[in-house]
């Protein structure tokens, strides 16, 4: 067995015992977690800055991507909120133990579908050191097993991170509950572990989750991609189509739920798409022109119709009416989230039937798909899978159920026979 | 693209239209169908004649198994229980557009969740034709789309069957929702289809579904292994339990939810395990050793403590303590369903809150664990899986969710400003 093997195999067990811990002991390690990140500021951000040296080294010799060595720094500030995001998570209800479901199916049996840990989660992540004590927490509220895997860009802030959050949740969790795989082989392993590991979640490019999603049977929970679509309807309210679009787009362009094309109706050709363009070329935006568009206006066309700027800019599509617009959609977008802007209930709600996305909206920006804003009040991640957890994620996503039932004998074939105690002759026949 | 691509792509959009159809209507087709299957009975009992015989000669020149041929027969009252079973598939609520949620996590935001089809479904089954016009009212129910693929043994049924089912449902259901694959190439190719097949559900031996999660990278909906564990406590009622552990072995000894390995409490060696073993033995129930067992008794080794006989045939070790059983199920088992015997309900709740598997039971023999003693009127299988569905699963397990969500033009970022209707100075500027 490997040390990974061996590690797997010691995390799921710990995560069975972590399972059983009250929540009132599962919150005060979270608590313990918070204070020592601000009570071990200091050795964490001089780690941190071994990792941003090396990182400014690499950078300068175009080794490694400016965006990437900027999400590695921390501050006290960050710690400060990633303490608090912590307390916040604590003072969140139990996810587990929940009751889903009770019955009693046949009388005298009580059954009941209650909440549990998954099991054992790798979380793979890129770059940003913060994910490290932001996923703990997650795990140590919902009593999972973690297989950390982080870029060896922060290295020295993991390893300190990791150090000071096992110290300040060793006395309440079970040991061997979480790992840092430090190897740089370990991920390729790690992938194939399918009996050992329950879930893998990525945190990163889209480049990393569509890498792992091709290289393991683990179930995947993420996205790879996020084209988002505001369809504006002929019905909408010209004003609020305008502010949803350059919302969409520019409010966090890199965003996975930023949008990616915007379909207008035929209707709007004329001059509230030019103020759109104007609008958008004001706000620094490029426009790429779908096959409609390319005919009325001198936009370069865009790369595809699936395809996800993650940036300041935009296709711009015609269509002739709704139904163009969902089958649009449907065929070549990426199932994260939808709107459509209008002032029928009738086109809202079709639209709302018909799109197969995981959120589709009405008169909302497509930014608001995000588990804080959504009320979750912590978020896993956003998954384009479609079975399990879908949309925004919060810790809801990361428990699974278990049934349980209580009877006094049930049998399911023949009733209860008498063959206890038994008669002295038939013992005697045995020997 | 190929022909199977095709129909998977076809397939999808069929599920996306039958989606938003009534419920009404969908069990306007499942009525229909339960009609077709008795007003055509005699065709299909005749194309079944077919494979039958083509199966005897295959079982008399030793290239079939005898219980394979075996579940290929249909009679006419299997078809007329299938045709009832399709009614009460129709009777039960209807699983899509449910409300699993719904909240105003912003004011004048309306966010709710609610369930929609998977999508496509993957089907693939052995012997048994009557699994097909089952899968086929699951489906309808569900709105999902099937790509079906039987064995080559049930060729000529399983054609019938979706000849007259597929007509049965056309008029109501979109076309191309269902699809039967005949070629014997396509397994391979259909397990590659990870974008455009959702969901695999095998439905056959275990072989089979261990075949099938080896090669694919889709989710996989069911259970390879049903390792189940009887765990006769010191405090058991000793006849509750000799009646528990034969029930859950002979009621159906080659079930998934059969007791493969029965541990019992040291303090039980005596009289009581003895008149079990007696008991199990008159049962036709051959008796393996587990390794404390094999101390004291004559019995052969079981091959392995993680073993499935499948048969009238069991494991019986003895344990010193409920610790040690727990950990010997969570070792040893597959996480399908494990009971414990006992009259402590301080025993019963540690077992219940600590064996990790999907059912676990007190004082209810093994064999409860299925979809519709546990009261879901239809069930599509039971998985040992930990995501999306576990334990025994019904229509629920067929359906996901969407987020649909309607405001009045929210923004993440700035607040709405007036940019519309545009001065005319502006216009001018853009031409």
């Amino acid at each position: 067995m490997t040390q990974l093997n061996q590690a797997a195999k010691d995390a799921k067990q710990a995560s069975r015992q972590a399972a059983h811990l009250s929540h009132e002991q599962r919150c005060r390690a979270l608590r313990s977690m918070a204070r020592a990140l601000i009570a071990h500021k200091d050795i964490i951000l001089s780690a941190n800055e071994v990792d941003l040296a090396i990182a400014k080294e690499a950078v300068a010799a175009g080794e490694m991507s400016e965006p990437l060595a900027a999400r590695l720094k921390l501050t006290e500030q960050r710690l400060i909120e990633l303490a608090d995001g912590i307390k916040q998570i604590a003072a969140m209800d139990d996810p587990l133990g929940k009751v889903l479901m009770s019955s009693e199916p046949q009388p005298g049996i009580h059954l009941s579908k209650v909440t549990v840990p998954i099991g054992v989660l790798a979380v793979i992540f890129e770059s940003r050191p913060d994910a490290l004590p932001q996923i703990t927490a997650l795990a140590v509220k919902t009593g999972n097993a973690l297989l950390l895997k982080g870029g060896r860009e922060a290295a020295k802030s993991n390893r300190i991170l990791f150090d000071v959050t096992q110290k300040a949740i060793e006395d309440v969790m079970p040991a061997h509950l979480i790992h840092l795989i430090e190897s740089r082989e370990a991920m390729g392993e790690l992938l194939k572990m399918d009996d050992e590991i329950d879930l893998v979640i990525p945190r990163g490019s889209s480049e990393l989750v569509r890498a792992i999603q091709q290289q393991t049977k683990i179930p995947v929970m993420g996205h790879a991609e996020g084209i988002c679509h505001v369809y504006v309807d002929e019905h909408a309210d010209p004003q609020m189509a305008l502010n949803i679009c350059l919302d969409a787009k520019t409010n966090y362009p890199a965003a996975c739920n930023a949008v990616e094309t915007i379909l207008v109706h035929d209707h709007h050709h004329g001059p509230w798409l030019d103020q759109l363009c104007d609008e958008l070329t004001t706000s620094n935006v490029s426009i790429y022109a779908g096959p409609n568009m390319a005919l009325k206006k001198g936009f370069p066309p865009a790369p595809s119709l699936h395809w996800e700027y993650s940036d300041l800019a935009v296709t711009l599509e015609l269509v002739p009416n709704l139904d163009h617009a969902i089958e649009h959609i449907n065929t070549y977008g990426s199932g994260h989230t939808d709107t459509i802007v209008t002032e029928s209930e009738d086109r809202a709600h079709e639209f709302l039937q018909k799109v197969d996305s995981a959120s589709v909206f009405h008169n909302i920006s497509t930014r608001f798909a995000d588990g804080f804003r959504y009320g979750f009040g912590a978020e896993v991640g956003i998954s384009t899978g479609r079975l399990h957890a879908r949309g925004p994620v919060g810790l809801d996503g990361l428990v699974t159920y278990a049934y349980r039932a209580k009877g006094h004998g049930y049998l399911v074939g023949k009733k209860h026979k008498k063959i206890w105690p038994v008669r002295a002759a038939s013992l005697m026949q045995l020997f």
